[in-house]
């Protein structure tokens, strides 16, 4: 037997081996410092646990409809209508099982065989392979510093055919943590638009916001698709829960498609997520947010004074997207001697695109241990870097 | 803008419009008695709940490995050897989103574009679905009452093409509540593994038969591919928990799957189910098993002595799947009216297959409510059939 064809294409992320090697380390006792994961080192703020802990006591274990908790569908067009001016009828919000399940129905809903979705290179790698899940093609659109590393609608012309569907983007991105501006979403919806295509905006790092305002593509487009999650700025990564918003004539076809593919979100997380938009908690991400930027700045500094360079501002997010290519050719190399060295790990840029001399830093961690990070990379490339790489 | 074509081959459920008409009637005031839910009536079992309230306050909501935790692989496998005296070796056993993730993953390993696969008709039908989702094409069986509604080996040379790569049967079944012997199973595995193909088993009835002793496929082939659940058994519905077991040379292609189609599954479930092989919680299953086999009993007796008729031996799941043709020769309108009148619900068998005189009770209420169901169905059966249909 042999799998199908999909599985080809589908490259396996060379992070896991990094996590794969990292662990066998911390087997053998060696102390990692971890800035290979999506994942923020805080944990999920008390009052959602709160009130996943009330559920579970209240016996709040049974199925959901498959579009989510009514309450808890209100309670996000409540966040819209008060944090962003931006009025969301709650029928067009579906919540999913995490952000992968929203982006996996609206793709389901979209994409016919042999249909095209344009996508940033680099990028987040699962979204082309979900793509190609449902036999679409993903075309990767080279981007660089110039736009940010994002898609503008001014590539549309040269990448858009007759068989593309829709474009992605995602603002704050991963694996770049740039940000688009609201005009440039306009123009990318716009021009989408003009040529019978869905505009797909992952909005996941959305609050994960330094020195900027807190925006949603909704402001400036509502025929948009939205891919949205409580894992990041809500802090709910293993509760697996997310939402999306759909265009109107959309909600059906999706609805339909959710019901066939997971049957509900998990139950626990819902009732959880309904603590998530209240005050208290609120002020608990408002106060991580101001510490993911004081880590930001923190690791950019040091990583700059080591001879990395940062080709766009890191806006959003947890992540910077480091050029090495002062310090090396084959970052991936550079990436794994450095987790055997000095058990540092960090994510090669191949994992999202073609990026030989990127990598990318998550400053999931306190900045202490950032500091203790910069100082075996330091070590890392005066000792093990050929003399003329670590003259420059 | 149109959705693909794979949207118009999927049929909205008629228990949907069941759904919505009984939340209605709910709405203004009326008792409904629900027999359509496929979801038993009981709470998740306290120890279950327990553990995961304690993961909760232990902050145990962070990512898991894309495949789960190992120490719950570790315990389906130990759950195998002690209850099935089946060995299985844990890297083949994958933590999934639901039994829906688990099926997901397996139909995305194996279906190439146009590849088909065998199912029963009746049948669940998200499975043929999902079939589709991924290009597919789900070649439905006409299985009847000789068969007890299950494919068998002797089906598979009229229906198994150059293009058929698996066929997928369920024990228990729904919506028929019919177990597959094993003797049926290993030759049903041998039939596939001739041509070349897999078998895929959906166990996630898997422990709720009456009468029977508890049994996996497993034991007679170990090449099949497994889909499995927490949802009934071990009644955890809502916390979206399941797992499939795979032939060793199927792992990795599912797994690198996983990473990009869930990422994980849920957390907090994955620690809950840790309790859920515990002897506490198996003795609350036992319990609830024989409270599910009286009514059964109870419903069957009452359905049977009503004119609606059992064609094949129901002994597993929660389901009876009776044939109204004394009654009516349309039952999606013999249910419908059933509610309306009655505040009765049920689902009409035209969901499964092409069932037009079939309906599907759902044993998943206390015996006191099957009977108020029976008394209510005996008066809508009386005043509303014309004279000729209940004088039989």
């Amino acid at each position: 037997m042999t799998p199908a064809s999909r599985l080809a294409e589908i490259a396996p992320f060379h992070v896991m081996r990094i996590l794969a090697d990292a662990q066998a380390l911390e087997a053998a006792g060696r102390d990692v410092i971890h800035l290979e994961v999506g994942e923020p080192d805080f944990p999920t703020p008390q009052p959602i646990v709160d009130a996943g802990i009330a559920a579970l006591a209240n016996h709040q274990t049974f199925y959901t409809g498959a579009c989510g908790l009514p309450q808890l569908r209100a309670a996000i067009a409540g966040f819209y209508a008060s944090r962003f001016g931006v009025s969301v009828d709650l029928r067009r919000i579906i919540v999913t099982p995490g952000a992968s399940g929203a982006l996996q129905l609206i793709l389901a809903l979209l994409v016919d065989r042999d249909d095209e979705v344009l996508l940033t290179d680099p990028g987040y790698p699962c979204n082309r392979h979900l793509v190609r899940l449902f036999e679409g093609k993903a075309v990767n659109v080279p981007v660089g510093p110039a736009s940010r590393y994002q898609l503008l609608a001014g590539d549309l012309a040269a990448h858009w055919s007759d068989r593309t569907v829709a474009a992605l983007v995602a603002s704050p991105a991963n694996p770049t943590g740039t940000v688009l501006e609201q005009a440039e979403i306009a123009a990318l919806a716009a021009a989408c638009r003009e040529r019978g295509g869905a505009l797909i905006v992952d909005e996941i790092y959305q609050g994960l916001v330094y020195g900027r305002p807190h925006e949603t593509a909704l402001a400036v487009a509502d025929d948009v698709f939205i891919v949205n999650s409580f894992s990041k700025f809500f802090q709910m990564t293993g509760w697996r829960l997310g939402w999306l918003v759909a265009p109107e004539w959309a909600v059906a076809g999706l609805e339909k498609l959710a019901q066939n593919l997971f049957l509900a979100p998990p139950t626990p997380a819902q009732h959880a997520a309904l603590a998530a938009f209240d005050a208290p908690t609120l002020a608990i991400l408002e106060a991580r947010r101001r510490e993911l930027e004081a880590r930001r700045d923190y690791l950019a500094r040091r990583l700059t004074a080591l001879g990395f360079k940062l080709n766009a501002p890191a806006e959003g997010a947890f992540y910077l997207w480091v050029d090495a290519a002062r310090l090396t050719a084959d970052a991936a190399a550079f990436a794994a001697g450095l987790l055997a060295a000095e058990a540092v790990a960090v994510t090669p840029g191949l994992d999202f695109g073609h990026a030989p001399t990127m990598l990318r830093f998550a400053y999931s961690q306190p900045i202490e241990r950032l500091g203790e990070a910069c100082d075996r990379l330091a070590r890392f490339c005066k000792s093990a870097l050929p003399q003329d790489k670590h003259a420059l």
